[in-house]
């Protein structure tokens, strides 16, 4: 079956999914009968399409020798964006991967609705627009009858949504608690190890390419707060945005000693991300090293309270374009695979 | 959607599904549209029988006074076996929950295969079977179009299997390792919290109902050994049976003096099942406290080395009639609802 698809964005992300994809074609094709076509890819200077297919180590190599998709050879545009892709090519499936935005979620969330308003199911990896705009864009994917996933927007690589919506699905979510921030944690286990002020873990987690060269959405907890807000949206049926959240602490103002304090108590400083009944809130909280979500350097970890299957935790990687593309991928073959709906 | 399901097994696992279902009736019919009907119930000694779906409440009560379902006030059958039962009664799926066997996995592997045969997508939390006849299960599923789902056999409450499956698809997994007794990782944590030798904590944890009165196939290593070889089918397209193992230890000559030791280099004594490239084993081994997969009491712990999305674990209550039961519910729903084949 062929199945085409376009890439709204093309950074750290939408480059993984293209790597990802190069890799992979070979199973795709083996395992699931799906060759999947990139039948576009847009950036902010412009676009590449070709309805056959592009090839997408030239895309790579484009993006990265010349910073823009729209100089790929013979099928590069400049004076295409978005909107004209999605409304002159046709494609089954939209990666939505443009950088995450939490004041007013676009352009995500315009594109996102346009393209279920033309009929494209959606997957993406943007969390702002969900915070702040979830129920609109379950709605629209209702109404325009498409599919909506977004496995990719919480914990890198780790299966967090689809673990609760597949293999957990007929229990209740009666709690969600989880470290959900790599960079906040890789420079909180930093600061723990070397005893080293909170500058110097920030700038060690810049150098090593973890956080964005401004880290607030991260230090401030604003990254893990649209994820409760996400999670607790699609896990929970909360009909809440990033205005409900209670409380958004972030990790800026620890200092060495707190964290000295908590060792000796066999604890640990870590940022948590909370949704149960009355609460919403992100904030460092002391954990003991024993509690299964108490994971180091670049993990997440999130523990869900079920009513039948009880406590259920999952850990893995946090962060990785390729990590995370590796979410936007079981997200395609899903709706592709087991969904029937192509 | 009305759903009619054959129960075949009635002890812990089939009626802590009945009970599960009693619960869960609710929730099927609101969230998923599913109506299901329970049209027959087998246990050794006979079988209810009623098309229009029989009471759970009261299948429960005969079986708890009278322990046979053949009691059934009007609708049981004192000789009705299961074969008789998948002949006579329609229905879209079997449950199949009758005790395990390694020697040659009956009464079980007749059950599903005849289901199969007759066109009833079959799920099963019987280990036995799949760790003697992966191939002929999974082929015999093909043959006849059927779903086979086993996400019970292995975990407990904790969904390996689906996870792998489904979360992570698209990933290819390199190694599993874990930890997958509740029986056996109950008594070394009670052995090493209360220095107490192997027979007290045995006694005890057949006191408290955790294992079966002959705890031989927990504690020799051999539980574990089926749900390696089931993963390892499943997930890793190994095609091996249970004498593929190339080790089985159990846990019945660890003294407390090992356990003892261990904890002073910071490690537990743990019975670990590995299925890798070259190797397929079940053994004790020394692992370091700060192991994702070093969990203790009767929960599981699993690791997934996975090509993409890195190493991911996930860690749940490892036994429980209605925990495990929940894990038949989601295959349930998951056949019903996001294959669309019924």
């Amino acid at each position: 079956m062929e199945i085409r698809a376009i890439i709204i964005g093309f950074g750290h992300i939408g480059q993984g999914f293209a790597r990802l994809l190069n890799l992979k074609s070979g199973l795709l094709a083996e395992n699931f009968g799906i060759r999947l076509n990139v039948v576009a890819i847009v950036d902010s200077k412009g676009a590449a399409i070709n309805p056959s297919g592009l090839n997408l180590e030239k895309a790579l190599n484009v993006k990265k020798t010349k910073k823009t998709i729209a100089f790929y050879p013979e099928y590069g545009k400049h004076d295409m964006d978005t909107l004209n892709v999605l409304e002159s090519v046709d494609a089954e499936i939209v990666i939505e991967v443009t950088p995450t935005n939490v004041i007013n979620g676009e352009p995500g969330l315009s594109f996102m609705l346009e393209a279920m308003r033309r009929g494209k199911h959606v997957i993406t990896s943007n969390k702002g627009p969900l915070a702040l705009a979830f129920s609109k864009l379950y709605e629209a994917s209702k109404k325009y009858g498409v599919h909506f996933k977004f496995d990719a927007t919480v914990g890198g690589a780790t299966p967090m949504i689809s673990l609760a919506q597949r293999c957990l699905v007929g229990n209740k979510i009666e709690s969600i608690r989880g470290i959900m921030n790599a960079t906040t944690n890789f420079i909180l286990t930093k600061m723990s190890r070397d005893l080293c002020p909170f500058e110097e873990a920030l700038k060690e987690a810049q150098k090593m390419g973890i956080c964005e060269k401004n880290p607030t959405y991260d230090i401030k907890g604003i990254d893990t707060a649209c994820k409760m807000v996400i999670l607790a949206n699609a896990l929970m049926n909360k009909n809440v945005t990033y205005k409900d959240l209670q409380k958004i602490v972030g990790i800026e103002n620890i200092g060495v000693d707190a964290l000295k304090e908590a060792y000796k108590k066999s604890c640990a400083v870590k940022l948590v991300g909370l949704a149960s009944e009355n609460r919403l809130l992100v904030q460092p909280e002391l954990i003991p090293l024993s509690d299964k979500i108490c994971v180091d350097g670049t993990l997440n970890a999130v523990e869900f309270k079920t009513d039948v299957a009880k406590d259920i935790v999952i850990i893995g990687q946090g962060a990785g374009p390729i990590e995370t593309a590796s979410k936007i991928l079981s997200d395609l073959i899903d709706i592709v695979k087991y969904q029937n709906t192509i």
